[in-house]
């Protein structure tokens, strides 16, 4: 399992990226094709607009469970897909997100249409017995003790997202909740396949050495066989209410090395701004913590020595109201106290006092330059596709986001800064040591 | 709506309580009558297992809603109830809480069969148009407006709960979320009700000047003509991930005249508890908190002047895990800080000393009395029996609820208190003023 968060939807301008083309099949599959000739490989990817977020009540960690069920093989090929995609030279990979969930490949160009029957024959076929199931539960356990009873860092993590989201479901973590995972059985697997696995809830992209034409006959005989199984319904998820009150968590634990100071606020997300705060939001990032010549960096690192490191994040790609986070590793012998008042102040000075041009000219050439550069990487610009298609945005999102962010106005750092960066709105988490 | 929360169990000892019987009528209903002859008058309650931690996910308020909405009227009665029981001389009464919905009226002995075919016809009977609906959505929106909205302690009692049960819906309030209640339909109060309104799924407590033999004809006569609707499922809520970071709310507010200290930690309640958790708690809070021989009074107010004012509570009677609390109003001038590290000493104190038998006699003997004294009052006792087997329990659980008191081994108090109130495992919260 991975978990995806992209701090910028990076993008490409149509008039620097590759001829990107997307289009429809009968079933409702949407499909991108990415043409890149650079050598004989395609990255294949399938992604289903599912995720923990719309898990029912009680089934936290079905939609990750199902991710590993994925690879147990299914009517046609029992023994499963991952050694067929080992044999044909390939790789692989899974994962599931709080809103997607998504199964890449990548091959030599000639096992596309393999690759893509495996994908359209286990978007149905998925063969499922208490003998798969049972162990796998256990090896999903086990995962969680690895990933999260061991790292403190993991627990404050999760303590963060459920205090942040008392309601929402961000608030549950996508491996789930240890007595929810060990209550959910094969009925469950199969019911949330059932309803969420459908072609029409799902984008498939294709990034290689391949036309769109190509792209098409190929998937018109795999996955165009596959009939539309459900009609998944709006994701409504229930919202958070406002929040009222300043919340903080805090955990010490001996085994931390490390301590952290963190603070998230809610933040809306690309698809839920009204009035482009995303591409703003991801300029204050920018500008507040991205790299050594940030705000937070020079101030905290450089000038006031009170941390090692600091810095903001803002995860943009998110079907509902999503994070902007500030952090700071504190220097030793220096407090909480002390280093969250040095990064309260750089806060209230960008929301009280904005940006300079020059230094929002300069976040604006590194979001885009960073968003071209990932042009190079075929499974990177890939990615950007299928996120933005699964949380509900269009292909031309992405390519207009270069644009979006050039026209961004200085005076929208500090508006949208007072919006979202609010006091009594946030979530402070410490981890700290303990003797 | 009323929020119950009962701090004691209270109940009546077999030996000196009134006579009282049960029975189930052959559609499910659980029938508890008490009898209390010394006035010719009857208190008629109609209680079901279903309250707000009941609720589909996203339609928060809807218990609460349907509570408002079973007074306007069946399709037999279109003009309601309430009117006919005020022509009648009774008084009427209704509360919805996290685990249960009631309905009361108290009449002259005479009209209990007219309150019984009452409930029963708008057990099945409701009749509701979007022109009743309506309005009354707006209503509701408007007492949490007055209850919530204009109330800052209100504000943090709900960010106490929904931060101490991220997870659990003991965390979402009762009346429900402002944009939940907003988006709840006919549709939703129709289905709420077909599932959850059956005479299976309701306990029919009456108290008064009437027998069991009188109860069973009449009710019989009204209630049993009333088929099973539905057979709603076991009551398996999602249960509270283990807590592992200490966590503080805030909330400053003008309009908030006296700071108050809170601090609330998860408990089992008299249901969950496994091994007679729920009577160690309720002597433990009495012997903490409850009135001003209590230790945090003497400590707090008396001895030290911290506090105005200072106590503890316990909410034994939950179908899940529930809570226990302490709270301090601190005096003019005394910080938040100086007032927590007193209550803190009086925890560790009671956990890592104990108590003496003296404490514990008188504590004791308070409780049972007051449980004897509630008996003076047949509400008051009726409302004991309605909670307990609402939330699961039993008539005899009521009644053997004094010796089991008596019996609690004072080594138990720091053992169940060690568990209980441990650091990292609570929500502080704390109201202040503002400039």
């Amino acid at each position: 399992m991975a978990i995806a968060l992209i701090p910028g939807l990076g993008g490409a301008s149509q008039a620097q990226g590759p001829a990107i083309t997307d289009f429809y099949l009968e079933n409702g599959l949407h499909v991108v094709v990415i043409p890149d000739h650079r050598a004989p490989v395609v990255t294949h990817m399938i992604w289903y607009k599912v995720g923990g977020a719309d898990e029912p009540k009680g089934k936290s960690g079905i939609a990750h469970f199902l991710e590993h069920l994925m690879f147990k093989g299914t009517e046609k090929n029992p023994g499963g897909f991952s050694k067929q995609v080992a044999e044909l030279g390939g790789q692989e990979n899974a994962f599931t997100s709080l809103d997607y969930t998504a199964y890449f490949q990548r091959v030599a160009k000639e096992h596309l249409g393999a690759m893509m029957a495996f994908e359209a024959d286990r978007m149905t076929g998925l063969a499922l017995t208490d003998e798969v199931v049972n162990p796998e539960r256990n090896v999903v356990l086990e995962e969680r003790k690895m990933r999260v009873d061991n790292d403190p860092g993991s627990q404050l993590a999760e303590e963060i997202a459920s205090t942040l989201f008392t309601h929402h479901p961000y608030g549950t973590p996508i491996i789930g909740w240890e007595d929810e995972i060990e209550g959910l059985t094969r009925q469950d697997a199969i019911d949330f396949h059932a309803r969420f696995y459908t072609p029409n809830n799902a984008s498939l992209i294709v990034a290689g050495d391949i036309t769109a034409e190509g792209v098409r006959t190929l998937a018109e005989a795999t996955y165009g066989q596959v009939a539309r199984r459900a009609e998944p319904p709006p994701r409504l998820r229930p919202q958070e209410p406002p929040q009222r009150a300043d919340r903080r968590v805090r955990l010490a634990d001996k085994r931390v090395e490390q301590p952290i100071y963190q603070r998230h606020w809610r933040a809306p997300s690309y698809i839920r701004a009204r009035n482009g705060e995303g591409e703003v939001l991801d300029l204050l990032s920018q500008i507040l913590g991205g790299g050594q010549t940030s705000r937070l960096h020079r101030s905290l690192v450089v000038d006031k020595k009170v941390a090692s490191a600091a810095g903001a994040f803002y995860g943009g790609s998110a079907v509902d109201e999503t994070r902007f986070g500030v952090w700071g590793i504190p220097m030793p012998g220096v407090s909480f106290e002390t280093l969250e008042a040095a990064i309260d102040e750089e806060i209230a000075r960008i929301v009280g006092e904005g940006v300079t041009d020059d230094e929002l000219e300069r976040a604006k050439t590194r979001l885009v330059a960073d968003a071209i550069y990932a042009q190079d990487n075929q499974s990177t610009l890939a990615r950007y596709y299928g996120t933005m298609l699964s949380v509900g945005g269009k292909v031309e999102d992405l390519q207009l986001w270069p644009q979006r962010i050039a026209a961004v106005a200085a005076e929208r750092l500090p508006e949208v800064g007072r919006l979202v960066l609010t006091n009594g709105k946030s979530v402070v988490g410490l981890l700290e040591g303990q003797a």
